[in-house]
């Protein structure tokens, strides 16, 4: 039998009683942050639940991690506290339970409705790293800038390629994209364009919440990766196509992406993940050793790009992909970043890279759906190579389950004309 | 007449009462870290000074700035209070003042031999960006890798590069760095490498504290970039370039050198630093309109890299540089970070890039010097083409003023060897 929640929740809601996934929000503009979990249209203040006294296991009892501004300090304590979480407020929100079901005052304390609330950054990114996981959009940006001989570097098969990208643009869903200025390739007079960027556009990613940490010096054996992350986000690493071409040789994409990277609310667990897990691609040439998983799994999540087109009300679907294509695994990456004995801490965020599939309607961003803006794309009675001004593109993630979702919600962000 | 303090200052003191650098320190093992500056061989407890009164200026007046385990907040009150405090601590420590000079018990309390104490991150760095900002720099690494024709990219010289560094990974001066493992090209059978790096290196440094931050989507202007400075640092900015040669293309260097960087403890000023202005070299060709200065200057800053080599005692000079040979200044660098819209934090670290000189005996790095091992260095009767465990590596960096200096102290570290 399907567990289920004494609040109500939908049959087409991404936040039944199986996902319970972790944000920070405001009650109301002028309150505090504190850490909650959605439940259906509900949000579950865990402050209140903590001061009320049920958190009452061993790993929680006497924490005030959930009388915090930012989730850091719970998932600091590690995958213990994380699965006693879980499964305290599982029980408390299940439908057989009367402690929360049947204290009007407490519900009413506790239970917030969603559209009343303001979310905000669930974490304190101390760092941010953007890996380059899917073989596909590999590919792709290789047969547009390199062309059809070795489209993929060398090292891409053997190395989770990664760059550290920029942690104080790090933006919450919602927050509005100017436009950026910057440098292009030199055209008249064979000086730099200079002006708002051409070439705007979105990656469709995901990124892996870091929970416990590792110290300085102290590589994570990638068997033990999963441990250390505590969920997945949606994530839009907005890009500046023509910004980054000029800048980024030799030392990687800088200016062209540091304007503003947009994370969905909710950070949905591992825990809520694992029934979705599935085989990820065979890795051939084989990875080395200290990249060798014993189980090698991405997860099944369907994922869906939508724009609003400026100066429209409805959203069109350009593109759905699904997180299981990633060649290299979260835990992979998380092993590989730590292999030279770089420390991760509580709450970075390691993204995965633009989430491409193998079919043309499953690429992750305008470059490669629109090849670099020589197929312009069709939506909504207009056509786009890159983003307009007043643009929306909303990004969706779910997993299917046996009669519930486990979603993410949305991750959205509209686009503002660059100042003059 | 020059400045004096009642504290006596050695001449060959980098801490006169003409430089005063801010750091945080411990006064015990087991006590809060607090701000202090530097004073010949003593450091002055802000912390102490705060709670005498004695910062009576209206922007440190009511702060609690000097009771924090870092500088940020007193950063983030921008220069006005920068200057007030300078003024206060210049006036306190001079040697005609009384209040301080004559108050044995506060005396004893406020001032603590360095000697005694445990320097700490001066600062939470929030953000660690790595410029690429000289060009003999630039011009060596691009004729060791590409050879002679066009060792410089043409973005070079419109665009002051640079990448995302790694923040966590950032130690104090003091801290042995574990020699890193990880991938390097690949050799037999077409597999890559993998196991300690066999081409560790130092890249001499310096680093602009970002004190005043930007809003996001809200660039700062080249002629306003100063006022967004605190001071400069030292930094090492340890480079793997084996694994560095393997994994940066195409997204920049990574795991080659996130396993560690470190800085100097004392943060000096810009105030301090002003007399020792000197005209920036020429730029050609010249800056777009975005980059172009009223004022164009560097700092005349005498750099010099020694080693101790393992299982000796003396240090071996082998290289002196200067901060004055930079092509792009630290406020084109800061401008350029926030033409896009990127917001800097107070705290946020902007590294340089490798400091070399013109001649081969200023180069800042073992790339540089030994030409990528082609011409081994000769010290202390040994040889080096790379870095060897136990091997410790000292910057030191001074201005040298009319009976005085404004210096850096020292930026050290040993290298330890990798984990089996």
């Amino acid at each position: 039998m399907v567990l289920k929640s004494f609040v109500e929740v939908h049959p087409d809601s991404h936040f039944p009683i199986q996902n319970l996934p972790y944000g920070v929000f405001k009650a109301e503009p002028g309150s505090e942050a504190r850490p909650g979990v959605a439940i259906g249209d509900y949000v579950l203040d865990l402050s209140v639940i903590a001061s009320a006294g049920l958190f009452d296991g061993p790993y929680l009892e006497n924490s005030d991690c959930f009388n915090q501004p930012t989730l850091n300090k719970f998932l600091g304590l590690g995958q213990l506290a994380w699965k006693e979480a879980r499964s305290t407020l599982q029980k408390l929100l299940s439908a057989a339970e009367p402690i929360l079901r049947d204290n009007t005052s407490l519900r009413q304390k506790a239970l917030l409705p969603m559209d009343k609330v303001q979310m905000l950054l669930p974490i304190a990114i101390g760092d941010y790293t953007d890996f380059f996981a899917s073989k596909h959009h590999a590919k792709n940006c290789g047969l547009i800038f390199r062309g059809p001989e070795n489209p993929i570097n060398p090292n891409w098969f053997h190395i989770p390629i990664a760059y550290h990208g920029r942690a104080s643009s790090i933006v919450i869903s919602g927050t509005d994209i100017i436009r950026p200025r910057g440098q292009g390739h030199p055209t008249v007079n064979s000086l730099p364009y200079f002006g708002p960027s051409r070439k705007l556009d979105f990656e469709l990613e995901m990124a892996a919440v870091v929970g416990a940490g590792n110290e300085l010096g102290k590589p994570v054996d990638v068997n033990e990766a999963a441990n250390h992350i505590f969920g997945l986000v949606l994530m839009n690493d907005w890009s500046a196509r023509d910004i980054q071409a000029w800048e980024y040789v030799p030392l990687g994409p800088f200016l062209g992406k540091s304007f503003g990277t947009t994370i969905s609310p909710w950070i949905v667990t591992l825990d809520a993940l694992a029934p979705f897990a599935s085989d990820a691609p065979d890795q051939n040439p084989p990875p080395l050793p200290y990249l060798a998983e014993k189980e090698y799994k991405n997860y099944d999540i369907s994922l869906q790009v939508s724009i609003v087109p400026a100066g429209q009300k409805d959203a069109c679907i350009i593109s759905r992909s699904n997180f299981k294509h990633l060649y290299w695994t979260i835990t992979q990456q998380l092993a590989h970043h730590t292999i030279n004995g770089c420390n991760l801490r509580p709450g970075d965020l390691l993204g995965t890279g633009t989430i491409s599939g193998p079919e043309p309607d499953s690429y992750g961003c305008l470059l490669e759906l629109t090849w670099n803006g020589q197929k312009p794309l069709s939506l909504g009675g207009t056509t786009r190579t890159f983003l307009d001004d007043g643009d929306e593109v909303i990004f969706t993630g779910c997993c299917k389950g046996g009669g519930y979702n486990v979603g993410f919600g949305r991750c959205s962000g509209k686009i503002l004309p660059s100042p003059p």
